[in-house]
C-alpha cells in the first residue's frame, strides 16, 4: 500500500476506538468533528497529500525495496549524504506547510522509528530484547503509512534526586506483571503531545541516573488497545474563526496524561524490557539521537524563517525600520537563522556511515543547535512582541469586521503598508504565534524540546572531543 | 455622599448607556451580567466593599475637609510624609486583594486625578486653561466616588519618526472644531484598559516632540457621552471557571480602542486645550508622575510579593528546593522584590513639598523602579515557567476532576506535598500568570506600563541629576 | 592614645620586621620607600590624615568611653540609628577619598573586629572560647589605631567537593599543636589584600560544609609574628607616573598569599579553637555580616558613583550624549547607583538593636545589595570601554607629552571639550579603572567580595523570610 | 624572489628608517632589538620562517603564474572552492602558531591586498582611479613579501553626529594640495596596530555618512615615508620573562597614532583619489569583506579553539568538572566554537565566482560570525576568570620560584594534577590571556576588529536577503 493520503488517514483514525478524555467527557463520535481536534486533524491530512501530489511524489516518498511501492521519504533508511539531504528537503516541504509550527509533523516519529529499525542489530543476542520486532514494526509502519506519538515523561511528584517511588502503587509506567500475551504495564507518562490522535503510541524511557528494571523497556501499541487512557489538557483553540486563531485554528496539537491501566503489550510488540544495559545502550549508541535531532533542528530552522517573516512584515507593516534598536533586534533573528542553517548543513556534511550501514549526520553540530534553539526562540517571540508594542493589545475579532462598526475600524486600525483588516490578520497573527495560550505553549515545547536545558549543556559538556584542545595547551605549556 | 460599595458601582455603571462594542454586537442589557464583564466587575465591587468595612475604614478612608463625608483615600492629597505613608497602606491593601494583578485598579486614576487638581495652580492665568475645571471634577468624583479610565496611546498607523498625518481625515483624537457649548473631537486612541467599564474618560496626550495644537489638550467626559464608542477586543477569559482560570475568571480587564466620532466636549470638563506649552508643562511640572508612578510601584511591589510566593510554592510543591540553579532563580526574584521595596521606600523617606502644599515623594527613585519592573517581571514569568517545566503543559480541567477519570488523577498528579487537585490548582495558577492569554497581557502591560522601555531609559539619563558626579571626576583629575 | 595620623601609621610600620617576599626577594628596609609599596601606603597615610583634620574631627572619631581618647569612628559599636548613620557617613568620607578604589580601607577591618568585640559574649562559657581576649584586642586597637588585614581563603588545591588533605602535610593552615604558650599553626592562606602592610593579620575560617576541628580558630597576631610570610603577586604598578597610571600608582593594594610555618600564636590572642559550633555560630550570629557589609555596600556605592562621573564625563568629552544606546548604558549606571543607595539606606532604616545592645543593620537588603553589586559592576567597567571605544586603545604617555611631539598630541588628540592633555588624562583613568592589570584586579576583586557569587544566591535564597509570601498564596487559593 | 624567512623580514625592518615615537623619544636603532617591538617581531620572524619550511611549503606556498617563484599563500587569488580551502588551512596553520592571538598576522593584510587587486577592474575608466597602481604593488608585495599595516579610524575628537572638522587645521588625514609628484596628506589617524612595524602603510577610508571629496582615497606607502610619524601607546610588556607573561612577550602587536606631516604620496602609489562614489563602491562592491572577514572569521575560530583549550585545562586542574554551573560555562565556549566552525564552513561551501573571476566566500554566513564573535569572546574571557576565582589573583613570578621560598610555593600552590610551577605557569597564560593589560586589549580588539557593534548589526539587517520570508508570510495570510 505504502503512502496514504489526508483522507485515508483521517478514516482510519475515526475507525479506532481510542480512549480519550477531553473536559471531563470520554470522547465519542469521529475525531476529525471534535473541535478541540478537528483543525489539527485536517492539516495533517494536509501534509499526507502534500505526499500524493504528483509534482511533490518524488520528492516526499520513495520506493521501498521490501514491497516496490511508495513509501513516505520520512522512513528512508539514509545510506548516502545524497539520501540525507533528500531527507532533508522533505522535512522541510513539510516543515514550510506549517511554518515550522507542527512539532509532531508525522517525518518527526517515522524519523525515530527509522532509526530504531536502522541500529536494531544493536540488541542482536542480547537478554530480554527482540530487534525483529522493530524491524517488523518498521516495515508494518512503511506499508500502512502509520502515524505515531511517544511519551517519556515521568509524572513530576517528586522531582528531589533522591526520591524514589512506592512500588506497590507505581505512578511511573511500569511493568507490574508480564504473561504468555505479553508485559503488564500499570502507571502513567505525564505528556503525550498528539496523544490519542495517531496510530501508535512509541512508549520507552529516557535514560537516567537511577533506572529501575520494570522501566527498563521499549514497545510501541496501537492507540486504541485496551487499558490506555488520554486524558487531555484544555483545548487552547477558542473559537475556530481562522481570522482570531489564526495558528490555533490549525496547529493546535494537544497534549495528555497517558494512563497505562493494566495494558497488555503483546510481546510481538516489545523492542526490549527488564534489561537496564541495553535500554541505556539503545538510546545512546543507535541512530536515534541523530536522525530525531535532525529532523527537529531542520523544522526548527524553518520555524525562525517563518519567525524572521512575520517580524520583518511587522517592521514594515508599521514602518519602524529606520529604528536602531528595530534593526539591532531583527538582527538577533537573522544571527540565529544563519546559526542554525550553519549548524546543520555542518551535521550534513561530516555525516559518517555508521557500522549499521546507515549514513548518520554528525551529532556535535546539532547538539550544538539543540543547546542554542531553546534559548533564541522564546528571545524571539519576545522581539516580536517588543515590535508588535501596544498593538497587540486591541485587535478586534472577525465579527467586528463583519459589523456596523466597520468604518471606524478601517480608518483608526489601517497602517502604513496595509488595510485595517490586513494590518489586523497580520498583528493577530503575530499575537497567536508568541502570546496566546497556544502561542505559549510553543514557546515551552520549543524550550524543553531536547529536554532540561540544564542537563543538556551538561551533556553537551560531556560528549564535546575536547582532549586536542586540551593537548594543545599543555604543548604550548611546555614550549615555552 | 463619599465611598460607594461595590453594589452601588455596579448599580451605577448598569445604568450608563456606553456605546461598547464586543466581538461585533452593541452590548446591550446590564455591564455587570455580561460574561466578558463580569469577573472583572465583581472584582472591582470587592475593592470598593473593602473601603466600607468597618475595620478598614480608618486604613481606606478619610474625612474631607470640604464635605466632611469619608471619601476614599486615593484622593487624599497628602501634605505630609505620614499622608504618603497612609496612601501607600491603602494602595497596598487594594492590591494584596488582587496580587496586584488588576493594573487599573481605582486608586491609580483616583491618584492621577489627585494629583492634576493638586497642580491644577498650574495652569491659572495662562490661554486656554481652566484650573477650576480640575478642582470641580476633583470635588465631584471624591463627591461620588467616580471610577475613571484614561487613554493616551495613539493609533499605530505608522511610527516613521517623520510621519505626520492628514489633517482632514484625522485618526489620532484632536479639536475638528469649537462652539458655545465646547470642543468637538474626532479621531481615536488605541488603547484603554477597562474602557466603558468605568464612570468616566480622562482624556490627554503624552508630549511628543511634534505636538500639534489641536492635540494640546485633556479633559474628563462620562463614558456614555454621545458618540462615544468603546471597540472592545476579544476575551482572555475562557470560561467562568475560577478551577480552570483562577486569575482570568477575576482580573480580566479588556482593553478597547476609543473612537470620537464628533463627541462634544462641554466646556466645564476642558481643563485646558490649544495650548502646547500648557500641555507639555502640565505633565512635566504637575505631581502626575510622582504620584502615578509611587501608585504603580506600589502595585507592583506587591505583585512581586504574589510573584515570589507562587514560585516557592511550586518549588515546595515538586520538591527541587535543592538544586542550586532553582535556588539562583528564586533568589532573582528575591532580588528583585528588595529592591523595589528599597526603591519605593527611598522615594518616600526623600519626599518633599512642591510649591502648591503636597507631599511629592521623590521621583529618582520612582523612576529607577519604573525602569526596573519592565526588565524583572517578563524575567519573572520565564523563571516560573521554567520552575513549572512539564508540569505546566497537561493540566486537566475542573470537570476532568469530577468526572470517572478523577481517581487516576489523584494518583496520577499528586504532588509531594499537595493532592493532585491541590497541585493542579497552583500549577494553573502559574500557567493562568504566565502563560494563558490572559497572563502574556499582563507581562505585555507591565512592560509597557510606564511607556517604551527604551524611551524611559533616555527620560532616566536625561532627567538624572550627574553633575556632581562629573564635577568630582573633574576635580580628581585636577588635583593628580 | 587613640587615632593616629599619616606618619605615625608609617613609622610604626616600617619598624615592624615582617617578613615579606617580592619577586624572588626578601624586602628589606622601609616598606614605605619600596616601589610596589609606596603609593598604597601613601594613600593609606593620606586616610589617617583626614581624621586628624580638625574639620573632620568630629565626623571621623568619637571618644573612647573607656579612655577619653578620641578614637576612630570605624571602631565605634553603634547603639542608636544615630550611630549608624555617623559609621556611613565616615565611611563615605574615606571612600570619597579614594574613589571607593581602597577595598581594604582601614574602616573595614575596624568594623569586623569592632562586630567581634560587640558579640563576644556570644562565646561566653564555651569550650575553647576565649571572649576577653577579643575585647582586650579590641581596646588595644582602638587604643592604638592599629590597622589589620585578614584572609580566609584556603589553597585551591582542589575544588571537589568530595577532596580532602592529606593531614600529615597540611596545606589549608590548621592547628598542629598546642602549647603553654599558645596554637602552634602550620599551612598557607591563599590570598590577603594588604598582607604583610598592615600591624596585625586577622585569621579565621569562612564556615564550610566539612569543618574540621583543627581548622575551627580564630585569632590575631602582628604582621611580624615569627615564621609568617608574605609573598607578593606582581605588582600592577608599572611606573610611578600618576599621569600614566592614575589609580595603580596611588590604590595598588597588592595581594599576598599568607605561610604560616610552625607560627606561635600567644594564647591571649586566641579567640577561640577547636570548637566547630562556636566557630560556625560566632561567624553566623555575630554581627560580623551586617557591619562587614554595611561598610562594603558604603563603599561600593561611593565607588558607584565615581563610575557613573567617568562614564558621563567621558560621553561629554567626545560628544556622543545624543545617541540613544549611551543614554541607555549610562541610565544603567544611574539604575545601579539609585538601587544600590536604596537597599542601604532601607538596611539602616530596618536596622534593630540585637541581643548584645548594637544596633545592627538589616541585613536582607545588605544582602540583596551583595548580590548585586558583583554582577552589575562588571557591566559597569565593560560600559565604561564600550563608550571610550578606540579612544581606549593609542594613549600617549606623559614622557610624550614632555617630547618633541606634543604639538601634533595637541592638534590630534584634541578633544570636543578638553585639550588633548586632559582628554588623555580621563581617557587614562577610564583605562586604568578598567583595562590596566590593576583595573581587572579590581573588577575581580568586586565581583568576589563577599565569596563565590553562586553561594551568595544560595544563601541569600535559603535565609529569605519567605514564609508568609508562601502561606498568602495557600490562602489565596483556598479562597478559590 | 617570493617568500622571504625571519630573518629576511627583520633585517629589511631594521634597515628602514621609519620615524616611531615610542614614550616620548624617537626610536633610534634597530627595531628588532627595542624591547617594545622585541617579542613580537621575533614572533612574526617565525611564522615567515614557516611558510620556508620544506614540509610547509605546499600548504603555505603557491607559484606565482607571473615570476614562477613561490609566493605566501596569503596572496592566492582564489579561482575554485579548492582555492579557498587552501587559503583556510594557510590561515589556520598561522593562527595556531599564535593561539589566533596575532590580530594583525601578515595573512589578514596580504589578503586585503588581494582582494583590491582582485577587484582592481572596479575603477576601470573611472576619474581619477588607478587600477593599475593596485595591481603592480600586489605584484611586487607577492615578489618581495612585503609586510602591511592599515588604517582607517579617524581622531575621536567629537562623535556628535552633525560635527564637522575646521577646514583649515585637519585633524582626519586628508588631501591638504597635490602635485606632479603626487597627493600630499595633512592630518592623522587614530590608531594602526603594528604602526611602524611593517614594510608599508595601506590608508584608506571606511565609508561614512558624510564623506568629503578629500577623504575619498585609498593609497600605501612605505613606512618610512618622509612626513609620516608613528606615535606609540605604552607597551604591556612588563617583563621579557616568559613564564610571567607568557603571551604578552610574543605577542603584544603595539598600536600607534599616525602623523601624516605633509606626507607626499607618489601618483604611482595612489589607487584612487578626490572620487566619493568610486571609494564607497571600492569598499562596497569589491572583495574586500569576503576575504578580509574570511581570513579574520578563521583566525577567531582558531582562537575559540585556543580558549576553550585553556578553560578546559583549568577546569582539570583544579578539578571542578563535577559542577554543573561549569558545565554549562564550558558548554557555552563549545557552542561559540561550533557556531563560528559552521558559520565558517557555510561561508565556504556557498562561495560563488564573481564577475572578475574570484571565488569569494559567501558574506552573508561571515558577517552573522563577525556579529556572533565581538559578543562571545568577551564573555569566554570572563568564562576564564570565573573558573580561575582566587586563583587568578596571587600569581608568585618566575623569581619567586628560584629563591628560598621555592619550597613553599610548591607545597601551597600544587593542583589536583600538576605541581604548583606547571599550576602557576597556566594560571599565568589564563591571566594574560584576560586580564592583564594585554589581555584586555585583545578583548577590546576582537570587540571592534569589525567596526562599532552596534553598526555591524544594523549593516547586516539592512544587508540581508530578507524578501522571500516576508513574502512567504504574506502568502501565507492570503491563504487564510
Amino acid at each position: 500500500m505504502g503512502v496514504v493520503n489526508g483522507k485515508e488517514l483521517i478514516d482510519r483514525l475515526n475507525q479506532l476506538k481510542t480512549e480519550i478524555w477531553f473536559d471531563g467527557e470520554k470522547v465519542a463520535g469521529n475525531l476529525s468533528e471534535h473541535s478541540a481536534f478537528k483543525g489539527l486533524l485536517q492539516t495533517k491530512a494536509s501534509l499526507y497529500d502534500l505526499q500524493c501530489q504528483p509534482e511533490l511524489k518524488e520528492q516526499m516518498t520513495f520506493i521501498s525495496p521490501s514491497t516496490g511501492e511508495r513509501v513516505g521519504l520520512s522512513y528512508l533508511q539514509p545510506k548516502t549524504k545524497e539520501d540525507l539531504l533528500k531527507r532533508r528537503k522533505m522535512i522541510e516541504q513539510w516543515a514550510r506547510h506549517t511554518g515550522g509550527l507542527m512539532g509532531r509533523s508525522p517525518d518527526y516519529l517515522n524519523s525515530v522509528l527509522m532509526s530504531f529499525a536502522s541500529s536494531a542489530e544493536l540488541l542482536t543476542g542480547r537478554e530480554n530484547c527482540f530487534p525483529e520486532h522493530i524491524r517488523s514494526l518498521y516495515e508494518l509502519a512503511c506499508e500502512k503509512d502509520l502515524s505515531f506519538t511517544y511519551t517519556f515523561i515521568t509524572p513530576q511528584v517528586n522531582r528531589s534526586q533522591i526520591y524514589s517511588e512506592d512500588a506497590n502503587e507505581p505512578i511511573s509506567a511500569q511493568i507490574v506483571d508480564r504473561n504468555e500475551q505479553g508485559l503488564i504495564i500499570k502507571g502513567a507518562r505525564l505528556l503525550a503531545t498528539q496523544g490519542g490522535l495517531t496510530d501508535e503510541v512509541l512508549v520507552f524511557h529516557a535514560p537516567k541516573l537511577f533506572f529501575q528494571s520494570n522501566e527498563a523497556f521499549a514497545f510501541s501499541i496501537p492507540s486504541d488497545t485496551k487499558g490506555l487512557k488520554f486524558i487531555c489538557r484544555e483545548s487552547f483553540l477558542n473559537s475556530e474563526s481562522r481570522f482570531d486563531h489564526p495558528l490555533s485554528s490549525q496547529y493546535e496539537e494537544m497534549d495528555s496524561v497517558i494512563v497505562f491501566d493494566h495494558v497488555l503489550v503483546p510481546w510481538d510488540r516489545v523492542f526490549f524490557y527488564d534489561n537496564i544495559k541495553a535500554a541505556n545502550d539503545f538510546l545512546k549508541k543507535s541512530s536515534f539521537s541523530p536522525f530525531a535531532v535532525h529532523q527537529a533542528v531542520t523544522r526548527q530552522t524553518i520555524k525562525t524563517e517563518f519567525i524572521l517573516g512575520v517580524a520583518e512584515l511587522l517592521v514594515q507593516t508599521i514602518n519602524v525600520s529606520e529604528y536602531q534598536h528595530i534593526q539591532e533586534k531583527l538582527s538577533e533573528i537573522m544571527i540565529g537563522l544563519e546559526t542554525m542553517k550553519a549548524l546543520l548543513e555542518k551535521s550534513e556534511n561530516d555525516a559518517q556511515l555508521d557500522e549499521w550501514g546507515s549514513m548518520r549526520p554528525s551529532l556535535i553540530p546539532l547538539q550544538a543547535a539543540s543547546n542554542v534553539f531553546p534559548r533564541i526562540y522564546p528571545r524571539f517571540t519576545e522581539i516580536i512582541q517588543l515590535i508588535g508594542a501596544s498593538g497587540m493589545v486591541s485587535l478586534p475579532t472577525e465579527k467586528a469586521f463583519q459589523s456596523a462598526i466597520r468604518k471606524d475600524l478601517d480608518q483608526y486600525l489601517q497602517a502604513a503598508n496595509k488595510t485595517a483588516v490586513d494590518r489586523t490578520k497580520l498583528f493577530r497573527l503575530a499575537w497567536d504565534l508568541t502570546m496566546s495560550s497556544f502561542g505559549t505553549r510553543q514557546t515551552h515545547y520549543e524550550r524543553y524540546f531536547f529536554g532540561d536545558p540544564i542537563r543538556l549543556a551538561s551533556e553537551f559538556y560531556k560528549d564535546y572531543p575536547k582532549d586536542d584542545y586540551v593537548k594543545a595547551i599543555n604543548r604550548w605549556l611546555q614550549s615555552e
